[in-house]
C-alpha cells in the first residue's frame, strides 16, 4: 500500500485538484498517465471479460464473486426489478418533456421514501439498497418512459439473466442480441468507478453526515446530471451527429479548433497520457457498427479523434465512443447519462459505504472574498 | 478583503478541515472564535431586527433590500406558495411513516422535473427557483402532513405576511401569534447561512458539474438530513426531554460525561470559543417559554448548558436552543429539519450560483488504501 500523492499540475478548471480529500480501497486512475484500476484489477483485464454483475459485486461487496456466487448475486438482482406501486405512480406524474436524469433523481429519492434505509443504517442494508438501486433504476426510466410516450404501464419484472439485458429488453421491448447485451456489459463495466470524480464526491459529502445511502445516490445523479461531468456523453453525440462524413468533420473540427472552441469528449482531469477505456469502447464501437454494416458514424468518430491528437494532442475519452456504441445499440441521446447512472451507482454506493465506514464529515474551508464588517441600518432607515 | 487561512488546529473526524475548497462572499465564520458575519453583516446585528424575507434577499440577491424592495420581493414570494398539482400527486404517494426529509428531498426533485430550470442556466432564473423554493418548501412538506394524517388537501395559498408566519399557519390551521412569527423569522436568519459546511459543500459540488438549481438543492438536503449535521436539533430535543426536571438531568449528564458520552448539541467544528447564534437564540427559548408560563424545558436545557461548560469547556450550539423555541412554537421534532432547509435554502442557493459563476467543478483526490496489481481470475476458473 503506498500513499498517492498527485503530482501532476492543479488544473485551474479544477478546485482541490491534487489535494487528498480521503481514503479510498476502490480504484486508482491514472497513476502511469493512462491506467484505472478497480479494487487492484486492471480495467483492461475485466472490462470485455466480466459481466456488470461481476463488478458491481466486487465494488459493493468487495470482492469478485465465483461461479455459484454470482449466479446467486443475479437471481437477487432479477428479484429486485419490480417498482412498488407508489413509485411507479410518482413516475407518472412526471411529464414527457422532463430530463431523464430528474426522472431518476425523483424516482430514486420516492423509493428512499417508500422503502428508507434501517434507521441503524447498517453496512449489509446499505448494500441492499446498492442492489435494489442497480436492479432498478432501468425500471424507472423505462417504465416512465413508456407510460407517457404511449400510456402503457410495462411490467418491469421480466427473466433477463442480467442488467444490461434488462434494460435493453425494456427499451426495445425485445430480447436484445446478444452482441448488444455483451457490448452493455463492458459499457457498464467502463463507466463502474473513477475514485473521487466530482458525482462520487458529491455522493461522499452527503454521506459523511451520516445520511441514508438514498441521499447519497440522489445528489450523485445531481452533480452527474452536470454537462461537465455525465453529461458529455450527451454532447459528445451532438458533435459527432453534426457530420455526414469524415472530410467534412475534419475540416469543421479544424476550423473549431482554430478558433479556440471546446471539444467535448476529449481530455480528462486525471489522464495525462490517455484514457485507457477508450480503446475498449472504441473497439465495441468498431464491432457494433461493423455488424450492422453501417460504419459512417464511428467513421466520422474517428477521424475527428484523429484531427484533435493532430491539432490539440488531445485523446478521446471514455465518452467519445460510447456515445456511438450507444446510439447502435438504439439507446436514445437522452439516456446515455441515465446509462452511467445505473453503473456508476456501484462505485458511488462502495464509496458512500467508505465514507461511512471512514466516520468523517467532510467540511472543508473558503477564502473570503466579499465585504468586510458592513454598518447594519435597520429597514426604516434603508434607502 | 483578505485571504482566510485556517489556522485551527484540523479536527481528526473532518476531512478537508481547514483546507480551502474555493472562494465565498457569502460568509465568514468564527474568525475571531466565535462570530458569524452574512455578506460583511454582522449576525448579531440581523437576527433580531430582520425578517427572514431582509436575509433572504441579502443572500440570494446579493443586498439588503430598502422597504419598497422587501415589499416587492414578499409579494412575489407569496405569490409562488402554490404546489402545482403534479408536486401534490407525488407528495400523496409518500407514506406517513416517512422521514420527513425525504419527503422534502422528493418534493423538490419532482418541481425539479415539472418546472425544470431555463436550459441555459441564467442567473436570474436560479434566483427564481431559489425564490420559489423558500416560498413553498412549507407548502410541500405541510400539504404533505395533513394529507397523509387527515386525506386534507390544504389550500397553501395563504396570505401570510412571510414565510415563517406561512409555515406556523400552515402547520396549525390558524394565525400564528405574533410572538411566534418574530421568534421564527429570527430561527430562520440564525439557520440561513454558514460557509462550506457539509450541506452547502455538497450544493457546491454539484453545482460544479454544470447541473441545475434543483439538483444542488436535492443533495443538499439529503447531507443536512445527515444525525452529524442538520439531524442535530432533532437529537438534541431527545436529550432535553429525557428529564423531568433540572437536577435529574444535572446528574445524568455528569455521569454520561464521566462515560465519556457524546451529547449532541455541544461544541462546532469551526467556532472554538462559542457560537454566537447561542446567546440569539437563548433569548428566543427564554421568551417563548415565559410567554407561555412553562419554563420547565428551558430551565433543563440551561442546567445542561452550564453542566457541559463546567465538565466540558464545551459550548451549546444553535442546535441547542432552537429544539427549545421550536418546541415551544408546537413545531412537531420531526419537522427541526425540515425548517433548517427552508432558511438554508436562502445560503444553500447563493452558494450554488457562486459556484456556477466560478466555473470550476471539483474534484479532490484520493489517498489509495487498497490493494495492488492483482491477477485477474476469469469466471470460469475462480474459486
Amino acid at each position: 500500500m503506498t500513499d498517492v500523492v498527485d503530482t501532476k499540475r492543479p488544473k485551474k478548471s479544477v478546485a482541490l485538484s491534487g489535494v487528498v480529500a480521503g481514503s479510498t480501497a476502490l480504484c486508482t486512475v491514472g497513476r502511469t498517465g493512462n491506467d484505472l484500476h478497480y479494487r487492484g484489477y486492471n480495467i483492461l483485464d475485466i472490462a470485455e471479460t466480466c459481466e456488470f454483475e461481476e463488478i458491481a459485486h466486487l465494488l459493493v461487496h468487495e470482492k469478485l464473486p465465483n461461479k455459484a456466487e454470482l449466479a446467486a448475486y443475479k437471481r437477487k438482482l432479477t428479484g429486485l426489478r419490480q417498482l412498488p406501486e407508489a413509485v411507479r405512480k410518482i413516475l407518472e406524474q412526471i411529464p414527457a418533456d422532463a430530463h431523464a436524469m430528474d426522472v431518476l433523481r425523483t424516482g430514486v429519492s420516492g423509493l428512499g421514501c417508500i422503502m428508507p434505509e434501517d434507521a441503524d443504517h447498517n453496512i449489509a442494508g446499505a448494500r441492499d439498497i446498492a442492489d435494489r438501486l442497480m436492479a432498478s433504476l432501468g425500471s424507472m426510466l423505462l417504465y416512465w418512459h413508456h407510460f407517457i410516450r404511449s400510456g402503457r404501464r410495462i411490467n418491469t419484472m421480466t427473466d433477463d439473466d442480467g442488467i444490461a439485458s434488462h434494460f435493453l429488453h425494456l427499451l426495445h421491448g425485445e430480447r436484445p442480441e446478444p452482441s448488444h447485451v455483451l457490448a452493455m456489459n463492458t459499457s457498464l463495466i467502463l463507466y463502474a468507478e473513477h475514485e473521487f470524480n466530482a458525482s462520487t464526491f458529491a455522493a461522499r459529502v452527503i454521506a459523511g453526515t451520516g445520511s441514508d445511502l438514498y441521499s447519497a445516490i440522489v445528489g450523485a445523479i445531481g452533480a452527474l446530471r452536470g454537462p461537465k461531468h455525465g453529461g458529455a456523453n450527451e454532447a459528445a453525440f451532438e458533435v459527432i451527429s453534426r457530420y455526414s462524413d469524415p472530410d467534412t468533420a475534419d475540416a469543421d473540427i479544424r476550423r473549431r479548433v482554430a478558433e479556440k472552441e471546446l471539444v467535448i469528449g476529449f481530455g480528462h482531469p486525471v489522464y495525462t497520457i490517455a484514457d485507457p477505456r477508450n480503446k475498449v469502447i472504441k473497439a465495441v464501437a468498431r464491432r457494433l457498427s461493423f455488424e450492422t454494416d453501417s460504419m459512417a458514424m464511428f467513421d466520422i468518430a474517428d477521424r475527428i479523434e484523429r484531427v484533435m491528437a493532430e491539432t490539440k494532442r488531445m485523446f478521446a475519452n471514455l465518452d467519445w465512443f460510447s456515445a456511438v456504441s450507444y446510439h447502435r445499440m438504439g439507446v436514445p441521446t437522452t439516456m446515455f447519462t441515465p446509462l452511467f447512472v445505473i453503473a456508476r451507482t456501484s462505485g458511488w454506493s462502495a464509496h458512500a459505504i467508505e465514507q461511512r465506514q471512514d466516520n468523517k464529515i467532510i467540511r472543508p474551508s473558503a477564502n473570503y472574498v466579499g465585504p468586510e464588517d458592513l454598518h447594519f441600518i435597520p429597514i426604516q432607515y434603508r434607502v
